[in-house]
């Protein structure tokens, strides 16, 4: 690339969002720049004074067909388009003036299907044809023009023209062009998503196209020889491990980010304060507490102080110094994360200086907002809706002779929640509001029943009068025999087996107590 | 949308593929449709007497800059975009004449790009303006117009002609025009992608944009109460389960996808003759033979028989009779998939109407091409390399006074290419080219170490003499000691713990030999 600073003697301005684009517009001006624009732009500016010329009187043709056609003329697009020096001569010809700068942004199309009641036809009155030309004809042509498609870059514009007397550099002008492309491809993704959804019965797009604007690189992925990025969703809004502030630490590493994410989904679930330790992407402590987050945090901690050596702590409620001072005291801990951290514990936190301290704003409520999970597989991938099912106390359904206890069912409840993020085939013990033991990803439901036994008494924590949540249903009957040897009280699970009778009367047979949710939560 | 059924007066030719192009033409042209075209396909259609008017006799505008600007003229603009009845009077006044069909795709620049040695200004020459802008055109006012980008839906809209008496109908139309909004939104995405990727440190676009076919609508997604689709890329060529036919059996579901998918990408792995089992995302059994296919299949199921029941099962080998018959006579198995299937095995397993039989043809060596994986957060997307690491036997480092025999060695090379599909923690217990124990997915790793006992046990499978894979290093010694005292001889593992020698003097006292591969292969 060689450093082309040509200077800039002609810039196109049309633009949707019209954010600072007077004041842009007029230090273009002062620079000597003569303004091109159209329509509501062409009026704005003119009104504020600034000289400007409109297209269509530069062009020699009027704008017809309620502005849909307008700037897709030749002496726009030659203008763009021409290669300065190789082309000059044909633009004399032809009375092609340069346009050494293109200021468009485009309809937001998304917002505009997003407003309640939007038509179809209103929706494609919106598709700009004349814009999106623009924008890829000044970025094509970006050895020579500088393409501007977010009020977010005028500031540096004017900078750049500035330091460089009146011209943009090429390195410059490829980064807008970059840009440039980024706009357009994500535009017609979204027309063509919003389109196709129209007509498929299922509801997802024939095909699947999505953009993530790069947040972070990452020093490599799950393991050291994978280069990896975390990209984020422009227009995530809801709280999360993607819009979380870092407020001190190293960076964050590939598997940090999935755990973190795993473990601050899964503490939203709670309204009381509670705290979820998570290690290789299962919580393998959790807690709720009536009293303290600092208790939450005991509690979650003992339940398995082995694997919560490195692992991650969400936390529902602001973090305050007490807390935080018990973690950092005790435990080494890779990242901590909650809604707000008080500005105590952000000094007491400090004393770690790697510690990775975030914030991610409070959420509303319990409800997840509408999105989409993905899992890649080799060639392809897997599509579908969040598991945001949760059932109430209402809607269980007590199958044994005997109904669990107000306690207990205050206890299924709670590991419901928590083996709703336990990797599958997931079996969590619970008493007293906190997992006693956590049995994930296992190939048979009864290993993981074994698991989450073993782990208590690992940890030296009593199963006796425990409960026992499934995320899916036994298909035998030895799950249940398992548990109740091992002093289990009270079971939830979906229920649904062609063995739900063997597995019912197995919990009669034992004195358990055990309500059907019909819903299961399966997640790999 | 009311059913408009225009009669398709005048269309408009400019493709870059130019498949069946011709024929096409002539079949328009031989029902009185007026032809407009340009550069070379104005060229191939009147060399083959095809009756055609060039583009810029149409505008009176000659095609200028090396074709830069040929079409982005109002008279092509306005032919496309006018409405029907709203606009013939300013049509009519500027001698617009209505355009009713483009034909028109784009040069490849996914293949352009691809090519050796093709260097930045090539590229950027071969970004297409004029033809993505009249696609859009076209689509946008799709109420009136048919845009065609693919020579696939050549014989379809002959067909909707004659159907029609010479016009294309409302759903036509509709359908035509998603494809194409798909068309220019992956184009976009390839050039912002290509461009950004050239300035970027990590190799990582500042904007990640992907883009994927639908292949199959699910009934449901993970769990009953999210909703699913199956999306390939459209560019996948190696054999995989996006791009494997099915032969018989019930339509794949979200959770057989993602498990023939880890169980087929693990059989890979191994060159001689080769069975993996999963359950739940993970490998439950994994056999190779030196003998047949029969032979991986039976010790791969002696394994784990409880967990295979229900499982995916998959080979690297043709399935031969006497392999479908030993399995559809001994266990219920959701998915069986194979490079191929013999006649006489689809036979066999036709008697098991249900079961979903895949052939996903030959993959080339165990090399695996170039790839991203994908893990999902909630408002963001990790992107990372496809773990493609492997070590070779000459690579391995032995760090115990003894070294593994041929036949340990044999077997920790197996039992470490399985750990790589394990989930994290991975524990493989391993012996005569078997798995014995697969401990998946557990928080802490002599967690996975117990399970892959118990579950040896728990198969009357001896532990005894077997070797021992770990997916990442063991942070404490306790692991070794247990595996001691199960009676495992050789280790594998990365090493790279800051108690590596505490961990190795463990195998020493315990006679263990152990090999360190510096490399982890962490699974979540």
């Amino acid at each position: 690339m060689t450093d082309q600073r040509l200077p800039v003697r002609r810039a196109l301005l049309s633009v949707s969002d019209k954010t600072d684009v007077v004041a842009f517009a007029r230090q273009l001006a002062d620079r000597n720049i003569e303004l091109l624009s159209t329509g509501g732009t062409y009026r704005l500016l003119s009104d504020n004074g600034i000289p400007v010329t409109e297209v269509s009187q530069h062009t020699g043709f009027p704008e017809i067909m309620d502005g849909r056609v307008k700037t897709l003329h030749p002496k726009i697009h030659g203008g763009i388009l021409g290669r300065r020096g190789q082309d000059d001569a044909v633009m004399a010809e032809h009375d092609i003036a340069p346009i050494d700068m293109v200021v468009v942004n485009l309809y937001p199309f998304r917002e505009t299907i997003l407003k309640e009641g939007c038509t179809l036809g209103e929706a494609v009155e919106n598709i700009d044809i004349g814009g999106p030309t623009m924008v890829r004809s000044c970025a094509k042509n970006h050895a020579w023009t500088s393409i501007v498609v977010s009020h977010h870059d005028y500031n540096d514009i004017i900078a750049e023209l500035d330091t460089c007397q009146g011209a943009v550099s090429d390195d410059f002008r490829y980064r807008l062009a970059v840009k440039a492309f980024e706009h357009t491809a994500g535009y017609d993704a979204a027309i063509a998503t919003y389109l196709s959804q129209q007509i498929e019965d299922d509801g997802f797009p024939a095909t699947w196209t999505t953009q993530y604007d790069k947040k972070q690189s990452m020093r490599y992925g799950e393991n050291p020889h994978q280069k990896a990025a975390f990209y984020i969703d422009p227009h995530a809004s809801e709280p999360s491990i993607s819009t979380a502030r870092q407020l001190q630490g190293k960076a964050l590493s590939f598997n940090n980010v999935a755990d973190t994410d795993a473990a601050l989904e899964c503490v939203k679930s709670f309204d009381v304060p509670a705290c979820v330790i998570v290690k290789h992407a299962n919580p393998c402590g959790v807690a709720t507490s009536q009293t303290s987050l600092l208790d939450a945090y005991e509690r979650a901690f003992a339940t398995d102080s082995e694997s919560a050596f490195g692992g991650i702590i969400a936390f529902n409620r602001s973090l305050d110094a007490d807390t935080a001072r018990a973690i950092v005291e005790r435990q080494f801990v890779e990242v901590i994360i909650a809604p707000s951290i008080s500005t105590e514990a952000q000094d007491i936190v400090a004393a770690k200086a790697n510690v990775r301290l975030l914030e991610c704003g409070e959420w509303s409520g319990t409800t997840l907002s509408g999105d989409v999970d993905f899992k890649r597989v080799k060639g392809g991938l897997l599509v579908q809706d969040l598991d945001q099912g949760m059932v109430e106390k209402e809607e269980l359904v007590v199958v044994t002779e005997r109904a669990p206890s107000d306690a207990e069912l205050a206890d299924l409840l709670f590991a419901w929640r928590v083996a709703k993020f336990v990797k599958s085939n997931a079996i969590v013990y619970a008493s007293d509001q906190r997992t006693v033991g956590v049995g994930a990803g296992q190939m048979s439901r009864v290993n993981s029943a074994r698991i989450a036994g073993i782990k208590a008494e690992h940890a030296g924590l009593e199963v006796k009068g425990s409960v026992m949540a499934s995320d899916a249903f036994f298909p035998f009957r030895d799950g249940i025999d398992n548990a109740a040897a091992a002093g289990i009280k009270a079971v939830i699970q979906p229920g649904g087996s062609m063995r739900d009778q063997e597995v019912i009367d197995a919990a009669n047979e034992a004195g358990i107590a055990m309500v059907f949710t019909g819903m299961r939560h399966f997640r790999h």
